[in-house]
Formats: structure tokens, sequence, C-alpha cells
């Protein structure tokens, strides 16, 4: 993967000076019309060996291009809240909007790669960590998002040689740290596993460019002609192909004739509980659950709840219950209705990534993510490929949420449709502002049948072992209230045995 | 102020469950109103003694009120985020947006009032901290957040009752810890220095209300009625009137009949740089800029500048010599457009509090806070009590970034009409996409007059000992380009001198 970098191609001075002037019109060009389209979104990432000259290349983009609209981020160690947030939030935190440029110092690769040298994980689990990117970057790419991911290369003799010349310039000495030379001394082992992990994350959508660090000039053209061809990529017409076209699956396995059972229409609707029944257990769920909340192996997990379910399904009263136990510091609810402008100007996930809840606190959505695989897919409101992908790329989201050590608890709280009708009658007579009954209301009531299915595929698809889905009886408020606490107990005590 | 919550009233239960439920409904009816109208934001002060009842005010809070749209804040030990902003970013961040409601548990008043019981800050400085808190308090008020701040009081005795018995009780002993043991040792000094705070601090548009912390259910229904009328009034049909009408300066002092000079007028701009001249000097700029931005004293200062001028004054050309001698990783340049919708739903300077440079950072606004009392005082995008008063809420702002040991850089780049014209007809000549000229571009010219005499009454009013204006000669590129550098390493080794 290297040896091509490891040439010793050279750029003479004179050859530079007469191609860097076109280059950086174009790059110019290319730039605003990346920001008048505001179609997509451009990352650059600068990775690769000490001394192959990415501060350089980076201050030189910086240069060649309008700095107003490009944003330069370097990751040093994790701040305390980006350590208090899963791995990834400080990545999500610093993605370009729509029409903007992001150049990454380090990256989501510099981790992996830096404890596989250090040999604190494996092979296998520098695998893992690279298919996870290739998930990762395969959404980034779909959602309109270009990468660019730039490698700067030396050879073993020309990072020794860059070293020896710039520790020998008084001006330039403080620029080569003792960790330099420790990371020298390790760098064939390093440059094994950067070309493992190179190899891994190197796809279609999002290649590898190795960069031949030993000649300056060499080095800002190679670095400018890959930068000018995504920002075209970027800004043409025709919109980059879907990574993969979606497969339908079949709407059902089932022979003709024989009635569909699926697992909203095989769940059991008529449990009730009685008020005084309800108020005994409301009591002790609601203790047994502030404890939980309070205990001390709470303080290096998370709890994320998510309420789905058909409107009027009773999740506003199930949410109150709920946050009723717990102390208010502690949790944040937040009811999930369109995105603002800065949300849209982002990846789909990017508005749920933001409120992902830190160490010690719960985060309670009020519809969620999978708004994308019920409202957005049945209404239209975006494509079938992406609410196809959506699927997994929420498996991935909560994946990373709970290797942070985040409980999910996602909820669909189930009434029949003569229930929802009875509830939406009663509202109209009470007259609340807070209980207003829209005509989309009654217009999403007829497509029941569509979010109906909608929901089946969706617990298919993402009820996993390490975020179930739980269907939650509704048509007795009491009864779901009850089986939400229960839920969120059962599910947090496993969790905290396991410490 | 603080007897009158010694009268030991009660409510007895009887009375309470009389009372409560009226008034949640009340609550919630004026909440959904709130968040129907988006006209106002509500933040609700939690302070006071502990033992008096604060936390579980705020979970009464909670419960009666919708907790989807009520986001309680408690502040603890501020993260290393925060330590790295100034002061007040940390409140800035949790500010609701129109519609919503934070409640703070601790707040502004936490330090101020802790520092001087633990005698690091004299009265002088604690009055000054209250004054800084009064004018914040009242741009919030003008930008139409209704301020609720209550204080939980209990007395002496009290205090001491109230710890015993949660102590006696072994499911309640963990709530009362050495801590407040040792503030109710200094129970009085604390209650001096709080009553001098309150007494400071409690205006017209945002007075305090004390509550009496003995009783349960009086305080309950106490703080429900503070709450309830402060939502009442945050959802009235007619705005709160402003805290003070806006009086005009006159527009000139002069005796009539002779020519006005105003600083803009007698700025000379007729000073060039030869092509020579500039190039060794521009190099020897960069290079001091380069070495001060990388100076030890740095990492404890921060820098902030700001680019105003009139359109085609020279602003990105200027900036961009400016970044081109910094590291890319330590700038962020922010191009001032239309603010977003979450922008517009906050009081106005939040847009840049959220862009405040950290420590060690360099914030870059290509235009900025300034557009209040430049295009949108010219254009009537806000009306005249607004930019009349942000001359002030400037100059605090400004203020508390220099506190921050953030050095503010106000460049004003000043040419002619002519100037202007001549490059207009050049960008239109040269057809380059970046340098398109908008019809608005021509428009906002023929309004020159207006934007000069905002312009010099901008400079007159927020030229600070702290954060003066410095206007910088543009009629020729070259000069400009320089004095705005040299004024940067002017300013910056005034600074680092300081340490």
């Amino acid at each position: 993967m290297f040896e091509a970098a490891e040439l010793g191609q050279k750029v003479s001075k004179a050859q530079y000076a007469k191609e860097e002037p076109a280059m950086r019109e174009a790059l110019l060009d290319a730039q605003y019309d990346l920001l008048q389209q505001k179609r997509r979104a451009v990352v650059i990432l600068v990775n690769g060996v000490d001394g192959a000259g990415k501060g350089e290349s980076v201050n030189l983009l910086n240069e060649w291009m309008d700095p107003r609209h490009l944003r330069s981020v370097a990751f040093g160690a994790e701040t305390d809240e980006e350590r208090a947030h899963p791995t990834f939030w400080r990545f999500w935190r610093v993605l370009p909007p729509k029409g903007k440029v992001s150049v990454l110092f380090g990256s989501w690769y510099t981790l992996p790669i830096l404890q596989r040298a250090q040999k604190s994980i494996d092979d296998a689990a520098l695998d893992q960590a690279m298919d996870q990117i290739v998930r990762f970057e395969r959404m980034l790419a779909e959602e309109g998002v270009v990468l660019v991911k730039l490698w700067f290369h030396l050879s073993k003799k020309d990072q020794r040689k860059r070293f020896e010349s710039l520790a020998a310039d008084k001006r330039t000495r403080w620029r080569v740290t003792d960790d330099d030379w420790a990371h020298h001394a390790v760098y064939d082992r390093f440059r094994r596993i950067s070309e493992r992990a190179l190899r891994r994350s190197s796809t279609g959508e999002a290649p590898w460019q190795v960069i031949d660090g030993s000649d300056d000039e060499h080095r800002a053209l190679s670095m400018g002609r890959a930068v000018l061809a995504a920002l075209r990529a970027a800004t043409a017409e025709a919109p980059a192909a879907p990574v993969a076209k979606p497969s339908a699956t079949p709407k059902s396995l089932r022979p003709k004739g024989i009635e569909e059972r699926t697992l909203l229409s095989s769940l059991d609707l008529t449990a009730t509980l009685s008020e005084k029944v309800y108020e005994k257990r409301l009591e002790q769920l609601q203790g047994r659950l502030n404890a939980l909340s309070r205990d001390k192996r709470f303080a290096k997990r998370a709890l994320a709840v998510v309420f789905e379910g058909m409107d009027a399904a009773g999740k506003g009263g199930a949410i109150r219950r709920l946050t009723r136990c717990l102390d208010a510091r502690m949790y944040r609810v937040h009811p999930v209705a369109a995105p603002t402008d800065e949300e849209r100007a982002q990846p789909y996930l990017w508005r749920f990534w933001r409120n992902a809840p830190p160490e010690r606190q719960i985060a309670i959505f009020d519809r969620s993510w999978y708004g994308r695989v019920l409202v957005e897919r049945v209404e239209g409101f975006c494509d079938e490929a992406a609410w196809r992908r959506a699927y997994n790329e929420i498996n991935d989201f909560e994946e990373q949420l709970v290797a942070n050590g985040t409980v999910v608890v996602k909820l669909w709280l189930s009434v029949s449709a003569e229930e929802q009708l009875k509830r939406f009658k009663e509202r109209e007579a009470t007259g609340f502002k807070r209980f207003k009954i829209t005509p989309e209301d009654w217009r999403n009531r007829e497509k029941w049948p569509r979010y109906a299915e909608a929901a089946n595929e969706m617990f298919e698809r993402t009820s996993t072992e390490l975020a179930p889905w739980t269907l939650v009886a509704a048509n007795d408020k009491r009864h779901a209230r009850v089986t939400v606490l229960e839920t969120l107990c059962a599910r947090l005590e496993d969790a905290l045995k396991k410490g």
C-alpha cells in the first residue's frame, strides 16, 4: 500500500510555481460552488506518519481555500465532556454543515491504530474497529458527506532524515519531540498496523489516498489534486450514486390465504390493572427506579429511553410517571418534532447524537431516531433507499451508545385502532388545548395499516440483543405505565449487575 | 429581606389538596400557551439556603409541568470546556429557546456569594458582580426572557432542625453532608452576604421572591404561584414594556453651518504602500504574529478579532493574510450571515457567545455582533430600542471576554465611497463567482451616509479602554493588510506583557 509512495517522486520548484496558481483558483471555485449549492459537505481526514508534513498540509489547505468556510480541528486528549459521551460524539460535533468543509487533523482512525501499536488491542479488535468505521463512513457518504482520506507517508529512512534536519536547526528544533523519536523506534510495527487498517477501511465510497511526504512540492500538489477531485465530485450535478441499491424484503413469507401474525397483531391488549393495584405497583416501581438511578454503579452508565407508538398511545402520561421518580437534574426529555435548519444541514442522526446522554444522565426521547423508518417512511419524507439503510445505521448508533455503558430501552406503546378512536373523541370533547386533535391526527389514523407494517418491520430489524424492543400493551393506561417502569427497572438492574 | 419568610406560615394538608390541582392545571395551560406562542422563554432560578427544599421544589415543578418542554440544569464544578471559556458561557449554553422553560439549580449568583462567604472577594467585588448580573438580566428581559428568581429561605434554627430530622432517618441520612453542617456553622455570615446580594440584584424587571422553606405545603404553593405569575406574564398579549425608554443622543452637538468632523471622515485614506515595502513588512509581521500565537503566555489567553467595514473594504483579503501565518488548528473564522432558526429563538448575543474563543484559540469574525448597530439599525431589522441598548450589551459582552483573558481587537476597514465604486466595477468585470456583486450591494451603497452615521456612533459608544476600535485606512489594500497585522501584534504583545 505504501510502496508507491516511496518512489521518491519530485516536483521541481519551477513546475510547482507553474501549477500552483491554477490549482488554487480551481480549489476556490469549487469551494464556492459547494457553498452556494449547500447540497453536500466535505470532510478531509489528515492522517499518517510523523514528519510527513501533515501540519504543513493543513495550513496549506487553509491558505489555498477560503478560511471562512473551512474549519480545521485537531483531536488531542478528550475533554471531560467528550469522555462522558460515546467515543464518536467528538467527531459528530465537528461535522461540517452542508456547503462547508472540515479538515480533521487526526480522526476516528487515530485511536484504534494507536491502541494496536501499544498492544492494548489485538488484530481482531482492530479489524472490528475498522469495520465500524467503514459502516460509519458509508453512512456519511449516503447522507451527502464527501470524505477525503489522506495518509501522509514517509519511509523510515526519510523520517529519520527529516527529524534530524529539523533538530539541527534551532528555529525548528522544538518541532521534534521525544514522542516523535519513540514513534520512530517502532516505525516498522506502526507501518504494518497502519497498512492493515488502511487496507480494511479503503472502500469504494471513501478510499484512502496515500501521499508521499518526502518532497514538499510533490506532496502539496498531490494533496491539492485529491481535494479538488473531491470538491468537484461534491458539486457535480448528478448526485453520487447510492453505495448499494437497497433490496426490498418481501412483505411476507406466508403462504397465500393464511392470515399473517405479526408482533403487533399478536400482542394481547386486554390486560388491565385496577386503580388499587396500580397505585401500589406504581409506588413500588417508582421507589425502585429512584434507588437504581442513585446507585453508585450508575455513575459510569447512562440511560436512553425511546418512546414510540401510534398517536394517543399514552406516551406523554407514561413519560410523566417515569420522570416523577427521578431527580430532575438527572434527566432530559427530548420531544422530537421537525428538525431545525441546523439539523437539516447535517446527516440524519446528528440531531440525536447531539442529545446522546453523558454518563450518569438519562435521556428520554418522546419519539426518536425511529421516525425515519416510521413517519418518514410512511409519509414519503425520505426516499426508500434512505429508510431501508436506516435500520443498520440505527443499530450501529445504538451499539455505540451501549459500548459507552448506556442502557438503551425502546418502548412501543401499543393501542388498538378502536382505543385510539375512543381517545381522539375524548380529547375533542375536553377541549384542553394541550390535547388538541389536529386534522393531521385523523389523516395519520387513516394510514394505520401502513404504520403497523412499518412498525413490524422496525421491530424485526432493530430489536437486537443489545437494545431490544419492548412492546407494551397500552389499551389500559395503568397497565402500560406499570409495564414501562417494570421494563426500565429490570433492564437497569440487569445492566448494573454486570457492573 | 428574609424576615417575612420567617413568620412560620403554614398551609394545611387539606388546603393544599384543595389548591394544588387547580394550580397544576393552570401551570400546564400557561406552559402550553408559552410553547404555542414561541414568543418568550422562561428561566427559573432556584437558589437559597441548604435544607430549604430547593431540590424538592425543582422536582415538583417537573412533576407539575410537562417535562418535555422544561429542562432542569444543576451547576456543579465546571467542566474543562466551561473553564476554558468566559464565566457566563455555561449559562448561555443552557438558555431555553423561545417557548421553553429552563430551571437552573444554582445560577450566576452561586459563585459570587460563595466567594464572598469564603472571603476570597470583598464587598466591593461582590457589588460589582451583582451589577454585572443586573445588566445581564436586564438584557435577558429586553430580549424576551422572563426570569423567576426564587430564594428558598430557612431560619438558622429551622435549618438545624431540618438537618437533624433528615440525619435521624436512615433513609434520608445520606442527604445531609459534612458540607451542609459546615455551611450551617457560618449561617449568619452567609445570610448577611445573601441579603446584600439579593438587595442589589432585585430589580423591577427581575425581582427576587423569597420563599419560606419551613413548611412543605406552603413552600410548594408559594413557588407555584410565583411561576404561574411569570408564565402568565410571558404569555400575556401585550409584550412586556421595555425596561427603560431609550433616549436618543443628538445627531450632532456642532453649531449649525459648521461641517461636522467624524472619526470616519477624519481618517486619512491616502496612505499607500509599495509592493516591495509591503512584501517585506508582511513577512516580518506574519512571523511576529506566528511567534506570538505560539508564546507560552498565550496558553491562558484567547484572541477575538472583529472585522467590520463597508462592502468591498477588503475584509476577506485581510483575513486571509492573517490566517496564513497561524496554525490552522488554532483559529476559527466565523462569517456572520443571517442567523439560523436556533439562533433566532435565543437572545441576540447567543450566536456570538456560542462562538466565544476558548483559551489558546483565536476567533475571527467576518462581520460580528456589531451587525445590530450597523445593518440591523440601518435596514430596520430590529426596533430602535433594541439597537440603542445594544451598545451597552456589547460592552458588557466584550468585558466578559476580556475578563477571561481574551484580547478583543476590533478593526474597521475604511474605504472611501469612490474606492468602493471602483472595486464594485472591477468585480463586475472579473466575473468570478466569489466576487459576485448583488443588487443588494448597490442598494447598500445608496445608504452610505446612514451606514457612516451608524459607524460613527458605534465607535463613540463601544470604543472602550478594554476593547478599542482601530480604524484602518483601506483604500490601499496593502496598507490595510499591514495595518491589521501591526495592530494585532501590538495588542497581543501588550497583553502578553501583562502576563
